[in-house]
């Protein structure tokens, strides 16, 4: 929960610094509200009964639906653009397997009634602040714009097709090119050729301006490929403006996430060093939130960060520290008669801005070390009769295996000076 | 929810501040887990059904009963002491009303594993940072012990009446000493003389000093009462060793909490200029947290935080900001082909730690400047062709309505050093 946490938080730090506000709304919501926005599969998986009042309930199973639920009663009141990130719990009713769990916490942030390339400028570039405030320095943020390949559809005479050939071309790092070809024409009932020069629009590779300059020709002439084209090149444009290094994002006409529901900019986030976990931070454009329950349209851009993901990569990268506590100093009750002292001394340490745990019983020194060690405390702050009659506290860095005496004056000022020495802060 | 959220945030820093680490635990409990733990109110309220697996499931009215869970499970790997805290929802199916819903937030920390005194003053202290952290100077943390009722009980042999007496007790604000009196004859069968006399105990007025000093001839000759008084010296006199103000912890003999659950310290904050609202922050020591789940006894001592009731308060006292951006400045999207400078700006003052918002969409500035006044942003940085031409920008202090030209070098140096005065950083 300690690096969970952390994270957590510099995803909210990051959220804020560009204007998103703090939502939430109730974990359960009227059934009818639920059920049949997430396909067959998520309605078995729906946790429902009955409340005291004779209502049918269910536990969300995203945070999209009850957004679209909240924007669709709420948007006169809050106005737009809307702004808003969510940090809470989900539930699946589904079996549990490694990283899948029943309950599981998602992280998402929207822009909601703009249809401005500002807003998809924005969301890649909190993505990209994201992963560098949680300590990520490689990692690429593939972009791409379902216009795109929808402008090539409408030429080929596929638009009718665009949900199962999505489904096939969101295969291809699975099941290679020529299993995504077979797929499409298995599924939507198109000819070779066809299948062919949609792979060869999710095969164009080379820098951004190498793979716009190939995109132009294979959409000419449909206005929706167009639109994509010149939208992508603004996206690019204003991540470069902003100050992102071309090397974070990469335009990728392969990516389609297979969800019907996006329209426009597409997102995945890829960390260099492990990229076989998959993206860890994912979303993109949408023509209307919540059409479903309002005639109001509310375009919208957002993306979701991959928390489990993410911290199982950051644990494989070494990037998590193994430790039980949040506070990094540690005062044992070493000396029976000297409770009053430690507590002093933890307060003035607390007031300085450094965390302090003072152990509750007066039981052995190495018993209480042995503590400190295993909840992986950074030093250790040992005071006896000895350190008291000589006004002094012995510091003893558990990491590093040293230790000094400090001189303890009334305002532990060169206590404080050292501990932030060696805290690094 | 941006104040909500500041407030869970303050709550944490000083939990951690102090060692204690964060738990988290399912929402949903296995029915058998929750039910029978809280009374027959809370099993009515309790929200159940059967899962996809076919077991009964429940979701949580409270942490401590997944804390008890936890513990009885995980207490030989964590080890004793053991310092959580947890900040979650959970759930009542009971009848709404104002202040009290269906899904609310609970935010309790816990010390298990130690009988010392010293977790017990650090219990009051947490209070007392916790309060000052989140702006309150005015408050008082009152202090009882439930072995000082015990042990005048045991001296009137009524020992085995302690419930239904305290739960009277409970009640001497609203029902005033005659109803008490009344209520302990008709539920615990007392005598008049007897009621009196826990009344007099409870009654007890003066400074923390003196209401010791009345308090012991009335506990004199039960070893029950006489602990309880030796522990309230132990934790006063700790707190106060600790450099909190005499005038933030009085000692309150008439206060009880009306759960049988508690056996030793009791703690209550009120806020001096709302006493009436109640307690904000409440907890006690108890001898056994998860007798339930597990033969291994586990004393320990917390609180919780009332966190709607605090709000509340704070509402009225007029403490809480109406903003609806959790970013103070605002760039208005003010000239068509200036985007790429206004996000460019925009990433310097993030990277300097300041929160900005750019509007979306080059809608007249009228409109923009009425959006930055109904979210509370604090600065507008308005840029034109005539500014950028003079290499300047206007800042727009919203709440002072005051504005000034200020330099706008590469590094945005001046900017963010007048932001900085604006903003008080």
């Amino acid at each position: 929960m300690i690096p969970r946490e952390r994270l957590v938080d510099t995803a909210r730090r990051v959220y804020r610094s560009y204007g998103f506000s703090p939502i939430d709304t109730p974990a359960l919501e009227y059934l009818e509200i639920l059920s049949g926005k997430g396909g067959d599969e998520t309605d078995k998986q729906l946790y429902q009964f009955e409340d005291h009042g004779g209502r049918r309930v269910g536990l969300r199973f995203d945070l999209t639906v009850p957004f679209a639920r909240f924007a669709a009663q709420h948007i006169a009141e809050v106005g737009i653009p809307f702004k808003r990130y969510h940090v809470a719990a989900v539930w699946r009713g589904e079996n549990t397997q490694r990283g899948r769990y029943r309950e599981f916490m998602q992280c998402d942030f929207d822009t909601i009634g703009t249809r401005s390339a500002a807003a998809d400028v924005e969301t890649a570039l909190v993505i990209h602040d994201l992963m560098r405030a949680i300590g990520f320095e490689e990692f690429t943020i593939r972009l791409n714009n379902r216009m795109v390949l929808a402008g090539l559809l409408e030429r080929l005479d596929l638009a009718d097709r665009a949900t199962p050939i999505l489904r096939a071309l969101d295969k291809l790092a699975k099941i290679g090119p020529d299993g995504v070809a077979g797929e499409m024409q298995a599924t939507a009932e198109t000819s070779d050729e066809q299948a062919r020069e949609v792979l060869r629009l999710a095969s164009l590779r080379g820098t951004n301006d190498e793979v716009l300059g190939r995109l132009d020709p294979l959409v000419a002439g449909s206005a929706t490929g167009e639109a994509g084209a010149t939208m992508l090149r603004e996206v690019l444009a204003g991540v470069k403006a902003a100050g992102v290094s071309e090397a974070r994002v990469a335009l990728d006409v392969s990516i389609a996430r297979g969800l019907d529901y996006y329209t426009g900019t597409i997102y995945e986030t890829f960390l260099d060093a492990l990229p076989t976990i998959g993206s860890v931070c994912s979303g993109g454009r949408y023509d209307n939130l919540a059409g479903l329950y309002t005639s109001q349209e509310l375009p919208g851009v957002g993306a979701s960060l991959g928390l489990d993901r993410l911290l199982a990569a950051m644990e494989e990268l070494g990037m998590v520290e193994k430790v039980a506590t949040p506070a990094p100093v540690f005062i044992p009750y070493f000396d029976p008669n000297r409770l009053h002292d430690y507590l002093r001394l933890a307060s003035q340490l607390r007031a300085a801005g450094i965390g302090v745990e003072v152990y509750p019983d007066p039981k052995k020194l190495g018993a209480q070390l042995k503590y400190a060690d295993r909840r992986g405390f950074r030093v250790a702050l040992i005071a006896g009769e000895s350190e008291f009659a000589s006004k002094t506290c012995r510091v003893k860095d558990l990491q590093e295996a040293q230790q000094r005496d400090v001189p303890l004056e009334p305002d532990a000022a060169s206590l404080i000076a050292a501990l932030r020495e060696i805290l690094g802060e």
